[in-house]
């Protein structure tokens, strides 16, 4: 569900007309609903409501600062996974006790602004990891809390890039070294390990692999409370579906209608849940507008050359990832009755939709059925939210993309477009190094 | 052959120790070797001499203004591909005269500022193009010049995503359109269609697949020679290939010894030859170095996480291409004396280098010997100066890496590392648009 529409055969972004849009912001431009944002945070608080949960969201999806905004002002917690999501969450107002901050790289310095942030919990993904935070909290005399990721080797059915908590991934320790992870560091007073993190991929279109990693994850705390061990809280990750064709994904109530009852008993001994949705939120709140510069028809094919490309949108050449994509405005009889591959409407033909990439893998889509398409046009390319803008590059020279966040009839560029002098603030001015005297010029370093 | 050696067990770019440089710059950083850039544009400028070509540096394969000076300062022509690639190239001091403009998907914006900066040549892709750009010339009262891009349908056995010359891409026509395209066109008073552009696609690690394409080209210029067509310029394209393995490629000297003969005839008649290195100029002329943030040992198998990631060289993820990956500061019987996927040395244990995302495509190396590494490690990823930070991200929002270049014992940041408040620039004052009247908010569009 979302509040992208068509109205008169123009698509809508809630009240908002997004070829007028489109004319005003210019393309190519990432559009966020903030109803839909909304409406999916909510569903989802409302539907675990009996496990209490802490919703945490995944900054990485859309990092967008209004977006950020949005979901903070639900009350939304924030998962970090870097010092620049940390820098983003604190901006938009998220106390530091309802960030948890997780990723393999954490460096020294992104974890000292953690601590100085009081961030909530540092998810732990391997024994060195636990050792550094642990020291760098004992040097400032501080206190964290730690929750340790856990891998119980169960497939998610998606694809082998976001496919995290098998064996052999680089997160987190396998479920059968968690014992002897906690004999090891459960008594450290800097850091105290109290937690279990699972996340097992994304997007997992179904409830199953979370039912059957928390199988597994309640016997490991029933170990770990027999070791002497105090499990307070139990973080179950993300990678809830979104729909990016119509009816792809389930609803957050059906999510919650097999994984609450196996949280239960765990809600029951206090054990405090944290739930990381990502793109379940953020996905089909935004989409994508670009404009056609050119209509090719090639021997074999056509092809719609747009102003985004891969460099947009990367998920088509990474993960062969699906896109709905069609006109924003269009004829009665093409206004879209579901989005899918193949829509069953008279007078279509099959197009490749491609950027402006020197490259073949620059497509956002291809054999795709669209109905007439002109010069100028403007394409929306749907389910755009989620990894997105995230993911954007400047490669070619592109400056990067505006983003629009919409409420009912307003919109507001919370992310203004790049121009030529952004791409080349940081390289007008060379620095001559001094090799051989590091004292004085460690000024290249972020803060 | 490039300028990255070990002395003492301590890797050089020149004369330049770079576990100094990592020390003074900070990590993840790219560090190009002026002396390789140069060596290079000058070993294919004397292999091809006697087709006296315009080289024209591909600018996207590494777009940095201290690394597109450095070939100006050759005498280097510049292949730019979008608005921002011209916007570098000039700045980089390149005259109009030798800039070609190719790809896709130009916008109105884009080609009236390269009507306005006299570009060389625009390389054509399409029907369309051609008359949006001849329109564009005409309403500004300009003439420029125009080469059809011809697909000459040859396989040049390189990776799907950038095999851009056979039948069915979204570049160029096929050939057996051309004579056709010309009837159509070639009389253009504001777009003067003289010349053909070929391009195979990258990397082509023979000269062969040139060879046969220029053959089906050459029997085209006769046909449009009889069909009384002045054709004057010839662009061969780039996609030479580079040593991402020690001795993968052939030398500049190599690939015109089978070239030049079939260009021979066409220079003879007058035709001038463009060449479009970029990857073969920049790719061992730049590595990436990274610091080792954990050292994890799995269950199955070792991980060095590290500071860059598919953010900052997305080529293993997107391209599942191969760089060499190896320690900046080894113990002498480590030094590699080849740059290979399993060098023969004693004492190496395989390890997965992967990066701080959160995702599985996340990795530099995979199954890889390596010697053994510390936390706190500066690793070098070689071959990585085309195709690096000219597709770098910042997903999970890592600011962008520093760039460095490096000219015999001096080293200057010819780009400074970003910042957090660089990431967020563009998004703390969010500004609202009026929507249904669009004449007042039209500012939101680059230059």
């Amino acid at each position: 569900m979302d509040h992208f529409s068509y109205r008169d055969g123009r698509l809508h972004c809630e009240e908002v007309d997004l070829i007028d849009l489109a004319r005003l912001a210019g393309t190519p431009t990432y559009v966020y609903s903030r109803a839909t944002l909304t409406h999916h945070y909510t569903r989802l608080a409302e539907a675990f409501a009996a496990a209490r949960p802490t919703i945490c969201f995944s900054v990485k999806s859309c990092p967008n600062l209004g977006v950020l905004r949005t979901l903070a002002a639900l009350g939304s917690g924030m998962d970090v996974v870097s010092g620049g999501e940390l820098c983003r969450a604190l901006l938009a107002g998220v106390p530091g006790e309802r960030i948890v901050y997780a990723g393999v790289g954490k460096t020294d310095a992104e974890i000292i602004e953690a601590l100085d942030a009081g961030v909530g919990t540092f998810n732990i993904e391997s024994e060195m990891e636990f050792q550094v935070i642990a020291a760098l909290a004992a040097e400032r005399g501080a206190t964290a809390r730690a929750a340790l990721r856990v891998n119980p080797d169960v497939d998610p059915a998606t694809h082998k890039y976001t496919t995290t908590g098998t064996a052999e991934t680089k997160f987190g320790v396998d479920l059968s070294r968690a014992r002897e992870f906690f004999r090891r560091f459960a008594g450290h007073r800097h850091l105290r390990l109290t937690g279990l993190h699972l996340h097992i991929g994304s997007p997992v279109a179904s409830p199953e692999p979370y039912v059957r990693a928390l199988e597994k994850t309640a016997a490991t705390v029933d170990d770990l409370a027999r070791d002497g061990h105090v499990i307070d809280t139990l973080d179950v990750g993300g990678g809830f579906g979104a729909d990016y064709r119509t009816g792809q994904s389930i609803l957050a109530s059906d999510y919650a209608a097999r994984i609450v009852p196996r949280l239960a008993p765990m809600v029951e001994r206090g054990i405090r849940i944290i739930l990381e949705p990502g793109r379940f939120i953020t996905a089909n709140a935004g989409v994508l507008l670009a404009s056609v510069q050119y209509v090719k028809q090639s021997t074999a094919k056509k092809f719609l050359v747009c102003d985004a490309g891969m460099h947009t949108l990367i998920r088509p050449a990474l993960y062969g990832a699906f896109h709905f994509v069609w006109p924003a405005s269009c004829a009665p009889q093409h206004v879209p009755p579901r989005r899918d591959e193949r829509p069953d409407l008279p007078g279509l033909e099959p197009c490749d939709v491609v950027g402006p990439i020197c490259e073949s893998s620059d497509f956002l889509a291809q054999d795709r059925p669209l109905p007439p398409v002109a010069r100028g046009d403007v394409l929306a390319v749907f389910g755009a939210g989620a990894y997105g803008m995230s993911m954007a590059s400047r490669y070619n020279s592109h400056p990067l993309p505006a983003e629009v966040l919409v409420d009912g009839p307003r919109a507001s560029v919370v992310r203004r477009r790049e121009t030529y002098d952004d791409l080349l603030a940081h390289e007008r001015e060379p620095r001559a190094l001094t090799i051989g005297n590091p004292a004085a010029d460690r000024r290249d370093t972020p803060p």
